[in-house]
């Protein structure tokens, strides 16, 4: 059995339990558990911005952690995420000031430009209206703008509008969007008040139920894709939707489909009515977009790859079958261009990345790579086709970072693997992927080239375990992460020269991109303040083993390496509770300038050396 | 056969030919054509704004007509309408500049106030933009911005864009409706752009095609509207929508197929696509709106008759079931009150009522009564149930003002009526029944209390042809207007008691309402600068006839009373072709006082008053 113990450590508020190896710090057991905390200095225990509070044996606390913190707030149980490890099974709270999303921060963000903090599009006003009378006989919907200010209406309301102010005595609260009034509801239902951000990946869809009034989340919900058995990546699903009788609205409808259960998932967990959903704001790749709203993407799928719309399109939910409020609204991203579409702008949204004062680059791995560069004021974006690898698609064994994946594999004397939620390991997510590809390097088992030597080849030194570890598999040799005794479906776990190749092909891809932009802007990997990164690809990235594939730049201080979580949902979810993110998103995807690298004359050289692995 | 020989006048350029009696002045005869020519001196011959040029043999120039015109003028055939008679047939020129609401004073309007002539809600813009490329990879919408500047565009027409911009070779004509993309069309169609303006009456449909390029009118229909048939007048047909399972509906489709027939009319006589007309804008009653749009109209059948909007409404057409263009668009106008609707405001827009120097009385006389009372700045309006007699309902042989009907009466020894078209009459119209009743009064068979008088009570002097027309009709003595052997249908047309019971309702109800509005705003009819007449109820009322029978008060020097054609149609023209006349109906709309006169403690005393012929 190569699987360790592992420990189970719970996270408060969220109540949320992840079990991990002894030894991870606190920071990584976080972001298993989807908790991204706050890090500027890059996890080095000199910010201490991460600060947790252990309930239960913490560790003892590492010189750094002195430094940072009092003897009575360490004696309290408070530690730098960052620097402490789990040894054993503990409890431990976040507080909301350590979390990089956090509301307090979201809001703050507006306040500093000048907008109040929390204004969502959608807003209630509860009204106590004298009743008609002779002398008092104004027409309703003006009687109502009296209270509430002026607003729009569409037909179908307004035939609504007065029998319901009769029905409820001329006494109840507005819902209103963006000045169009979307509700009449009787009695005072200001506290329910809820909208749903929705990252529309091509692999995986992500789902956050929030409250308006609060910017909390009240639930999440995650699933595959229901178009990837239609396609694994977005060109194979435009090629579906050309090419099969009705393909368009099949992959539409399925989509539709899934995000419909989604919110019902939410409404179930979380007990809030589907009626009192009034919004949900969608953040996906330009292709994702078209799909979901049903446009035809064939223009995506041929040179020039130009996309329908460029800005967000407010869409009424009813039209695209999603089921919220009746007259609820879907707001769509603005997009950047054919591949670099309504997550990337939500990724330099939700990292503020137009706002640092020295050069930052963004890269967000998902099934496409997007890559911006903030420099010198301008923003610069460019898409890479990165494949599906990170998320477990197109691997043998690939899956998502859900329950049964191995997220991490560390080699110390012998071969150690961590699986989420505790359970024997069915497959292999992205960071496990990563870390298994940068211990077979670091251990010589696999070539620069990206060649898994075969056992007779192998250096003397190498590690027994990891030597007996390469396998027969399918007449060819490949590398043996889990026997099939220790798996949940009594068949191995083994990584192929053909899943190398899948990820050699990603990481070049992205590592090819990254150096495109940088030339271009005239940076140097060393001149970054910092590269941030994102993707809901599975979990925590370790970033040595992220520049030991080459994924990242080698140049580049390891510290600087930020992991950002889901970017595409953040900015989703901020879109959702702040008109002024919208404005902002908005802003951004029309000046950010969109780099098509396959015109670009060094890509194709770029690609072929980041292939190889450093 | 007591009808004259009457004459034919044909107007030039519409080319439309009426049949008047001799001696009728050319106005009357151009009003019989529904041309309202401008007469700001009341028809006295003073301004001289009615000129029109004879075509043929024309009546010797009057002694005014001499001093307003020059010799070489009257030589070349010029006249003033108010003053020229017709002697014969004859051909008139009616100068565009001479009509009252013509297309250079709209313009002239609009341009008073600042804004660009001619300024319709939907326009169009050509385009040719280059096509994508790479280096030139625009999203679709971007490109087309580029070109016309921002729009919003519904998610509908966002899927046809793009195949659409790839077969017209992304050349074409965009069709902008405030703002919002309505439309790409290949080509270069900006000469064709058409709305269509409604004045839905609670008797009478009326719809003009205009041309938004020019303002001109290219066609005109007008019928009865159908839920004449569910009710003759708005209460009854709000009772029917009440009580009649469906009824609501009903009432909306029946009169939605009347429109979309009348639309057809106008396509047909203009040979304008339909799918070219973007807009119609259409003003009515309060009532009439609602079940236009289909708005439950209950709360306007009881205490205190509370409109839904207030505001105009925007709809698509689709949603009310209209066909034009698929994506057009309504513009119903905003209303004052639940008696003083969108009709009213058209004819506070279209007299410029509210940019008078002295207090100016507006009298619409349709199935209800509006009158709007301009006076000190301030606007205050109230409506009265007049009832349809005006528009020929409710009267025995009663119809709307259209061919065969009675449309003028005139006693000069004996008995002369005029029919519309030159055909034998087939019933009696508005402004014949007003005639009627005045002759009758003047020559003393009506007595003061509406009692039309028998044979034997008759003043010794009555004319012998008059007397001879108290005919014994079902038991009772009526008036006999034509003879059985004289009409279309061999049935004699005959004032009953009861019709003139009829009139002398409704002619108390408007006068009664005019006498509280301007005591409310203590002014004497004396001081007033006019009384302008709107209505489409037949035609020509002639004036001193209407102060005969006590509709007008008989102290407002005659020639300040004007009339003005069908305002409500006039005002839905305006805001047709005209943004800012839209800007304009709004805020006339809210800054107008209601005045429910049911509730003014000296209305009934003034009814019961005014009810007594003077």
């Amino acid at each position: 059995m190569t699987r360790e113990t592992e420990v189970a450590v719970t996270f408060r508020p969220s109540g949320k339990t992840v079990y991990v190896l002894p030894d991870t710090s606190l920071l990584e057991a976080a972001a298993d558990a989807d908790i991204v905390l706050d890090q500027p200095c890059g996890g080095m225990g000199k910010c201490g911005k991460c600060r947790v509070r252990v309930l239960g044996n913490a560790c003892e606390p590492t010189p750094t952690e002195r430094e940072s913190l009092s003897e009575e707030e360490l004696r309290g149980g408070l530690r730098l995420a960052c620097q402490s490890s789990v040894c054993g099974p503990i409890a431990v709270e976040v507080p909301e000031t350590s979390l990089l999303a956090s509301r307090h921060k979201i809001l703050a963000r507006a306040t500093q430009t000048g907008r109040p903090p929390g204004d969502p599009s959608v807003c209630k006003r509860y009204v106590e209206l004298s009743a008609p009378a002779r002398g008092d006989d104004d027409p309703d919907l003006i009687r109502l703008e009296k209270a509430t200010g002026p607003f729009r209406i569409e037909l179908e309301l307004l035939r609504k509008v007065p029998g319901r102010l009769r029905k409820a005595d001329f006494c109840g609260t507005a819902v209103m969007a963006d000045g169009l009034l979307i509700d009449f509801e009787p009695g005072d239902t200001r506290t329910e008040l809820f909208a749903v951000a929705v990252d529309v990946g091509t692999t995986t869809l992500v789902a956050a139920l929030l409250d308006l009034n609060t910017g909390d989340e009240r639930a999440v919900a995650s699933r595959l894709n229901p178009q990837t058995r239609l396609g694994d990546d977005v060109l194979s699903r435009i090629l579906y939707s050309r090419e099969t009788p009705d393909g368009l609205n099949e992959l539409h409808e399925i989509l539709i489909e899934a995000i419909n259960e989604m919110i019902g998932e939410l409404v179930e967990a979380s007990g809030v009515r589907r009626g009192r959903i009034y919004e949900i704001a969608f953040s996906g790749n330009t292709t994702m977009q078209q799909l979901l709203c049903r446009v035809d993407p064939a223009p995506l799928g041929q040179v020039p790859f130009v996309p329908a719309a460029g800005r967000g399109m407010l869409v009424r939910t009813e039209k695209l079958g999603l089921h919220i409020h009746p007259r609820g609204r879907a707001y769509v991203m603005p997009v950047i261009g054919g591949f670099v579409g309504g997550d990337a702008v939500s990724g330099i949204l939700a990292t503020s990345l137009a706002e640092q004062h020295r050069p930052t680059l963004l890269v967000d791995i998902g099934t496409n790579g997007e890559i911006v560069l903030f420099a010198d004021g301008k923003l610069t974006a460019a898409s890479t086709a990165a494949g599906p690898a990170f998320e477990g698609a197109r691997i043998s064994r690939g899956m998502r970072g859900s329950s049964g994946a191995i997220e991490k594999v560390v080699v110390d004397g012998r071969l150690r693997i961590n699986v989420i939620g505790n359970v024997p390991p069915v497959g292999l997510c992205g960071s496990g992927l990563i870390d298994a590809a940068a211990e077979l390097l670091r251990h010589r088992l696999l070539s620069p080239e990206g060649r898994l030597h075969v056992p007779d080849e192998l250096p003397d030194d190498v590690l027994p375990d990891l030597a007996e570890r390469l396998v027969p598999h399918d007449g060819k040799t490949a590398f043996l992460l889990a026997a099939e005794t220790e798996t949940a479906d009594g068949k191995p776990i083994v990584l192929t020269q053909r899943d190398l190749r899948e990820l050699q092909l990603a990481t070049g891809a992205i590592r090819a991109g990254i150096g495109i932009l940088l030339r271009r802007a005239g940076v140097e990997p060393a001149d970054l303040k910092s590269v941030l990164i994102a993707g809901g690809f599975g979990n925590f990235i370790r970033r040595s083993n992220a520049q030991r594939i080459g994924l990242m730049p080698s140049d580049v201080d390891r510290c600087r390496i930020r992991y950002q979580g889901n970017t595409s949902l953040a900015g989703a979810r901020l879109t959702a509770v702040s008109r002024q993110a919208r404005t902002m998103a908005e802003d951004l995807a029309r000046r950010t300038e969109h780099v098509d690298l396959s015109t670009d004359p060094g890509f194709q050289t770029a690609f072929a050396d980041a292939m190889i692995f450093p």
